[in-house]
């Protein structure tokens, strides 16, 4: 619903100038007046700065493009525009964290014109919005500029002083797949996007990239003190973006906020994104699956066909019977197809998306899953061999279509910076997992499984910028550490992993976090033969039985996979239950409480349905939590159905002691949640009609 | 001269394939057999490794190169042939830490043939010394390769395990200007060379590139744990190298040692360099000199044209009179040209090398310095605008030459990354330091002072790579963290900083360090005026003064600066009379202990005389210790004049206290040192000629 819309025209003198300085600034302001953005420009080239509150946050900061062979945008150059617009309107998600997004913002339109050199103009468009800015360079048509190849962006975040901070490495081996660092800004020497601030004074700040397309994926590098600038993922040959004028960056993205919990309420990145380009995408379908994949990072299958060869029809009919019991959509497999013996991370080129192992009859599964309302959920590893992948693309998406697959894992194992491809001379060349040329790649794998009514899960993907408005297919994806190293890892996650990424990682979008593991010591067992030996027992899952609950409602995801083992979910089925409730798709989520690495609570509104749900964890420290519950609905009972940590819980020393227990609970009552040491609470608000006798707390 | 030459060609099969394994192996040694390099090619790619003492020192580690256009040299490579040779000779410098060097080596060149797509073949020449090992790439002539654009170096480095490292971070803001980080190796993130390790058997290893020409510089970046991969400067549009074919790639270097003075004792850089280009080089003259410098940096003057303008006629004749009495041969002066007013880091377009200042009669200063037998020392500050420098270039020099300057101290002041340049479009890029681009430029400022008899001293330069052998008259440079940090850094460089720079920038070369400094608190006198206030009092001399004069022995240079102002030196005369005596041309040089950090002495013989002298210092601790004067002449006596730390001194509370001594010494006996914290001795061992009736200890 439009609201109002506002245009206005200011030329430069007219500009709002409320800066006694001598250099014309253009300013703006948020909805609420709290963000301030203001541009200048002059000799030394064109900055920003972001005042909150009243004070800064982000001090002034350089702006700018520039080109191989075409004049750039650096230094010399004056506002010769300012166009300024209001818009307050609401649009629906056809599925997320919540139905319906309101986008109120006001924006500025700043043109930068270039005073030596040819004549040549480039605008920056800010956005300001009550929870934060974003900006983006747009290059319009203008004589002497068609194909341009980028070789720097000058963008600059520069933070007036030293801010806590929580980031991961950029540019390393293990691409996103990072433990967070936490410490001071200026000890942060590269990072990829989210990376997360809180500045003194108590701001949270968050700065990540909207949008990206037609370009490559922003990483920062700290310049002088605490001054970071876009360090943008190059092609193989060292250009950083090939394009053509008229195009746009896409938007470099700031969220504000007052408390940290204000970070994970915001939609800002959703709102700078393009509307929904597929249309009807009813075929769509947030749920929960299961998969032959754990048994294999356990060490129980191989991907192999070898005599454990986890991806057989006996064991995918075996995982659809238990997924149809429970309810569960659909079941993973991995390890169906030619490809996977020997070290299959250097295999790329072997891998085959067409012909199955002899022992995987996938008509036969296709069938039994058509009998039991299961599908089976498609992977297509590549191992980062991205020339024989694409090469097979479309025959490999027609041939999933034909076995009712609605929803593939698409994989790119390889070092940071080893993606291959082939180039127009038959020269192997190697690219970074968010450069153009993977920006692009999974565009065309997103598009082209559109066409099939497939949606398309990545690991080792580029980061989330908010495509999956316009790509509602493009339904969730990895991008950061997830439960697997749990099975391998040295370490594996520690208590604190889960307590930041909901801050970090997942305000970029939703994450295959692989949740829901019930056998906490899963190296602890013996081998199930001798040349197979088992992880090393330091690998584990660090976290209570009651956090993996919580995982559900904390991590968001539209595809949840209940990651373990059938067997060890039959054995606890009063934890189980939760997991079976639990639903993927929502009508409105609320971060209620928590702080940057500690703790996070939230609570979520079930689509289509009346019940709440709450899960909130906690790091390696034991937390009392008292929760207001004025987010449940006025003049309804519930039920609340609370699975929390065991007395003396602990996820070191005895992470399975779990309570179920119930109580009925009213709109506006408060609730004290203990939760142990790397311990949770996952909660059913279920509503109920109570007889006026049996009321009651 | 030519002890004995041995060539053998070698072909696969006859390789001395002492490994069983089934890919070839191509093996070479030292010629003590103490170090063995092994080379293999396959599928995979090819692969080096070093062994030292019969132990990895270098795991298994990639080679390759990559291209834009032509296919490179990556995966699935053989080696066709193996040429082998040994040479044993010895070699002049025209001044240095010693007249005559030993370069006897085994040399293996390894012909890569690729055995996929079209037709090309690789040399890898690598030489092994006793003291280390160095290898290159060698594109020769062939069909479909003419001119190349370099994209990546795919050498590494791979350790075997966590070393001990010491190293600076490369690609930052502040270029080659950090103190350096210290702890296992799988904490470096990125380094610049020379980059040193310690073993846990207790080897040492220093990784460096020698004969950096058409080329960009090499650092380093951790790939996978441990694993470092060479990351070569690149153009501002990404590109690493331009080149054609035939080229050969610079050395990557590994100096290897037992202890920690081997790597000090090393002439391996210098042995891979090309012998002199430039004949007679007799116009090259090592020396010391004072200068219009530190008085700018500890705010007593300015480099601008104000009221307490530095770069006056007056004082610099006052300067020239200086030198003349102590016998130092010239004056080096900061801010005699036009474009130094205003923030003159930022004003590389305004300067003028062609024209001083009013105040600066250079024709009058240049016939007081031939009156006194003193040269005016030139400057060449470009603050990083190198089109404008290399505009004037030709001119600058012809100026200076024509005022009897036989010596330029150029400079670089700029971010790294910020060299700025006009391309042919007469668009403005901005290059590496260490980029091809002023690999390039520096040759050619050598090259062109060479023609006028002027030798050159760059300060934010590109490393040393050892082109002093073929360039005699590049004479020094700066290329870390020099003694200027002590006026204005925070922190200044801490006691441990001229404890570690010998094992690792001077591998590399000489350091004009700017040393000699004697009030050692120069922040805390008065203001002169109100408006100038002094630098924070925490910018310091962290050192004793002893350590002041053994900086003059531990730190090499063919130039040293005596670099304090004139009336310190002349209120300290009996300290002075060190700074005086010490020569800077040696005919040997012994590094005789040391500990990576902690503590290092040498010992060096004065060329064209029979003194030795000594220079001992320590980090924060206190150290005692016993030396054998093993390195002095036999039947000679000495008259050892000793500086050394007085009762109770510390850099930091009492950095004072000097003891003056002698002691007649002769070769053999054992002189015990006590460095207090910060602290050192400088001793010059007189010959002298002693009557029986006067002989004794």
């Amino acid at each position: 619903m439009l609201r109002f819309v506002v245009f206005a025209v200011v030329l430069l003198g007219v500009c709002g100038c409320a800066n006694a300085d001598a250099a014309p600034v253009a300013e703006l302001t948020s909805p609420d007046g709290r963000i301030r953005v203001s541009v200048e420009a002059g000799e030394a080239g064109a900055f920003y700065r972001v005042d909150f509150r009243g004070e800064p946050l982000v001090a002034r900061s350089r702006l700018g493009l520039m080109f191989k062979a075409v004049y750039g945008f650096d230094r010399n150059l004056e506002i010769a525009e300012v166009e300024t617009a209001e818009r307050d309107t609401t649009w629906e998600q056809p599925w997320g964290e919540r139905r319906t997004v309101r986008d109120h913002h006001r924006e500025m339109a700043v043109t930068l014109r270039a005073t030596e050199g040819p004549k040549r103009s480039l605008i920056v468009r800010f956005r300001a919005f009550d929870d934060g800015i974003g900006f983006r360079y747009e290059l319009g048509e203008q004589s002497g500029i068609d194909a341009v190849e980028i070789i720097d962006e000058l963008t600059e975040f520069a933070l007036p002083q030293d801010y806590q901070s929580w980031s991961i490495p950029a540019r390393g081996w293990n691409r996103y797949e990072y433990l967070y660092d936490t410490g001071p800004s200026s000890d942060v020497h590269s990072a990829h996007t989210p990376i997360t601030f809180k500045a003194p004074s108590g701001a949270h700040l968050s700065i990540h990239e909207a949008a990206l397309v037609n370009y490559a994926g922003m990483s920062l590098i700290q310049k002088r003190p605490n001054t970071f600038k876009a360090h943008l993922a190059p092609w193989s040959d060292g250009v950083l973006v090939r394009t053509k004028a008229p195009f746009v960056t896409p938007w470099r993205t700031l969220q504000i906020g007052d408390a940290a919990t204000d970070l994970l309420n915001s939609s800002l990145i959703l709102n700078l994104n393009e509307p929904n380009a597929l249309g009807d995408v009813s075929w769509v379908e947030p749920g929960k699956y299961v998969g032959i994949w754990w048994a294999m990072h356990i060490r129980d299958r191989s991907w192999g066909n070898d005599t454990i060869h986890g991806a057989t029809t006996s064991e995918t009919i075996r995982y659809m019977d238990f997924a149809a019991k429970y309810g569960f959509k659909g079941v993973l497999v991995e390890g169906w197809n030619i490809g996977w013996d020997g070290d299959w991370y250097n295999n790329g080129a072997l891998f085959d998306f067409t012909r199955p192992y002899d022992d995987f009859d996938i008509a036969a599964i296709a069938a039994h899953g058509r009998k039991v309302g299961v599908r089976l959920i498609g992977h297509h590893e590549t191992s980062g061999d991205v020339s024989n992948y694409e090469a097979q693309l479309e025959d490999a998406l027609d041939f999933y279509a034909t076995h009712d697959v609605a929803q593939i894992k698409t994989g790119y194992v390889a070092d940071g910076g080893r993606i291959e491809r082939i180039d127009d001379h038959g020269i192997r060349k190697y690219e970074w997992h968010d450069g153009q040329f993977m920006v692009d790649h999974h565009l065309r794998v997103v598009t082209e499984a559109a066409k099939r009514q497939i949606s398309i899960n990545p690991h080792e993907p580029v980061k989330d910028t908010g495509l999956r408005r316009t790509y509602p297919n493009w339904i969730a994806r990895e991008g950061a550490r997830g439960s697997e190293y749990d099975a391998w890892g040295i370490p594996p996650n520690p208590p604190e992993h889960t307590a930041i990424l909901p801050y970090t990682r997942m305000l970029s979008g939703p994450m295959d976090y692989t949740p829901g593991i019930f056998d906490l010591r899963p190296n602890e067992r013996p081998p199930l033969r001798a040349d197979m030996p088992r992880n090393d027992p330091r690998s584990r899952l660090e976290t209570t039985l009651a956090k993996q609950l919580a995982l559900y409602v904390v991590l968001y995801s539209p595809i949840q996979m209940v990651a373990d083992l059938p067997e060890n979910y039959e054995a606890r089925p009063e934890a189980f239950q939760f997991i079976v409730d639990v639903p993927t798709d929502w009508e409105e989520s609320i971060a209620v409480a928590g702080e940057i690495g500690d703790y996070v609570a939230f609570a979520r509104k079930e689509r289509g349905g009346d019940d709440w749900y709450l899960g909130a964890l906690t790091d390696e420290d034991a937390r009392s939590l008292t929760l207001d519950l004025d987010f449940l609905d006025g003049g309804q009972n519930y039920e609340a159905q609370i699975y929390r940590d065991g007395e003396g819980a602990h996820f070191d020393t005895n992470p399975y002691p779990l309570v179920v227990e119930t109580r009925l609970v009213r709109q506006g009552d408060a609730l004290t949640l203990d939760l142990a040491p790397g311990g949770g609470t996952a909660i059913r608000f279920k509503a109920v009609s109570v007889l006026p006798a049996v009321a009651g707390k």
